[in-house]
């Protein structure tokens, strides 16, 4: 068991925000929130899946909707309490622990704040290993868990909860509901037993993030190159370093959809790149050739630094690298793709790991 | 109190599809499912709204969405049960008194269902005294009674409950689940104790729709002049008697909604009628001139035998009256007028009284 602190909560910031893949939303703020929760309610403590009790009851939390969005409308961190209290008064069960849906960008932090106000200890696991942008897109649901009883609320105390037949349609509801609540909602979901938690998420990512963070802050102070030490601590792949020439970007539908344009630097100026995003990054493509798709993930870091970029960040003439990292194994089975791969996504694509694109297009 | 029989319900159908000012849904498909249920369950109770206990638990029910889609897809009755328990796990009280939310078409034949599968009593009021096409446009509402907690249902056994802190925001958040519940859904809502029902609801509405059912069909048998009794009994004023020459009708936004072009007979055939309609009919022009608008019910009903015409039956060459009932005086205050007056529908329209707009037409 672990406290969360301050330093902690820096490090898990920067390795959440590259989990992300684009998504996730702006960690900058979930960071000033969980610092303050921290500072009000002391820190929460982490504590390994497997030292969860079979019995435990544990509870998922995140905000929905774009990310374009919830930099404008800042939460003030009672929303999320009042989905927890919300989805607690529907299943008239005591909430033992949280966990984080996903361990991206704002979606890593904004279970930090819960926990530190209920004093309930967080669980070291996420349900995507990643940021995705729909809520059936999560390892329960490759086990037949339900999304649902799942409580949404927004900064005005409106609050709604869904028991639906399946996670799909847990979905769209919510989604509907997310839209009338100004595209931003604060939910709670996934109510899970203790024993359903161990065999059905992602363990040790929260750690994973921190590390990451903490790795790329080492070495940046060291002097030496922290695009190496990233790709070694995530395996991941250089995809490409150019400068941004067009970011088409819309709010619909609840999310943020769009494609980034890139050019390439020097010897590389013809060659073109394009990234299409919802809420993350989906679908790389290299002079029209598709080198890296959905659930691997596809992420922009400056140059130099490696600080991750959120889609929302995106912007003409931002120049910046983009690297390929393989997602969990659980994606990459046929079930897994079935929820995540690209058709999911309305891409007529068949998922190849990026790894092995990459080779082929070396080639 | 009286127990709700096959006679009742027939008689109730035909003065309920009335009251529904063209909307509340087909009153045809409701008999059928009361019917049934009487069959089934035995007789609900009516029960006269004095006699409800001021600790009892009511609860409202009703369909909602667009009665287009409503008479297409057919509710098989679990959809309104499972809303209400819904309902009641999540206020954690018994339910003790249903309630219809509108004696309006569908929506006077739901709160019978529901009674005789519970057993438990219906008392005999609603909150509209006719039927209108958003939650908020409740008399509960004027005395500031939330709508909320209110649970929806569909037929594939989805739930959803809204705790909402404003009226109109619990009808937007509805309003969408329900097009995700494709366009219709099951509510139950408005809890209210025994002592606020008294306080807030329009009392004797359902006896005095089956009443005005009953008294149509016995002038009918005798042969006089059914038109003339309906309008004794409602205080209705004929607006126009005409063929249609054109229906513009969408589903859209959940609703049905558009208008209905008429043209006059033999000397009136120059003549133009126009009605427009939100599910309910809510203005009425003659000849480019308003003579009667919502609040007031404009209704249309068959020549000859007065059967009264749903906004989903109308057609082209259909032969039509349309008349003009004032509706219950709470809706005529300033107040009243603030929820439910033309403004509320996006007419910029001052109400004025159809009684006293026909005089002003006529003379």
């Amino acid at each position: 068991m672990k406290a969360i602190d301050s330093e902690f909560v820096e490090n898990l910031a920067i390795g959440a925000s590259l989990l992300g893949a684009g998504g996730g939303g702006d960690p900058y703020i979930g960071k000033l929130l969980a610092s303050e929760a921290i500072e009000t309610f002391g820190s929460p403590k982490l504590i390994d899946h497997l030292a969860v009790p079979d019995d435990a009851v544990c509870v998922m939390v995140a905000s929905m909707g774009a990310p374009t969005v919830a930099v404008e409308r800042l939460p003030s961190g009672d929303e999320l309490h009042v989905a927890i209290l919300s989805l607690q008064r529907y299943i008239s069960k005591g909430i033992t622990h949280l966990v984080g849906l996903e361990i991206g960008g704002m979606n890593s932090m904004l279970p930090i704040v819960s926990a530190a106000r209920t004093q309930l200890p967080l669980v070291d696991c996420d349900a995507m290993g990643r940021a995705f942008p729909e809520l059936q897109m999560c390892t329960p649901s490759l086990f037949g868990k339900s999304t649902s009883p799942m409580a949404l609320a927004d900064e005005s105390g409106n609050t709604v909860v869904i028991d639906s037949t399946s996670n799909l349609k847990t979905e769209r509801i919510a989604r509907r509901i997310t839209i009338e609540m100004g595209a931003v909602s604060y939910i709670a979901l996934y109510p899970l037993s203790g024993k359903e938690l161990k065999e059905t998420m992602i363990p040790g990512t929260i750690s994973l993030a921190k590390d990451i963070g903490y790795e790329m802050s080492k070495t940046r102070a060291k002097g030496d190159d922290v695009l190496n030490s990233l790709l070694r601590l995530t395996k991941g792949i250089p995809l490409f370093e150019g400068k941004i020439t067009d970011v088409d970007r819309k709010t619909q539908d609840g999310f943020a959809r769009g494609t980034v344009e890139l050019t390439g630097y020097g010897s590389c100026l013809k060659d073109k790149f394009k990234v299409s995003f919802q809420n993350e990054n989906l679908i790389a493509e290299l002079n029209g050739r598709v080198v890296a798709t959905v659930p691997d993930l596809i992420c922009f870091v400056a140059p130099d630094t490696c600080r991750p970029i959120t889609t929302e960040e995106l912007r003409y003439g931002l120049r910046v690298v983009v690297i390929g990292i393989p997602c969990d194994f659980r994606w990459r089975t046929e079930r897994g793709l079935q929820l995540v791969g690209p058709n999911c996504f309305g891409y007529d694509l068949k998922f190849t790991p990026v790894e092995r694109m990459v080779k082929q297009f070396v080639r």
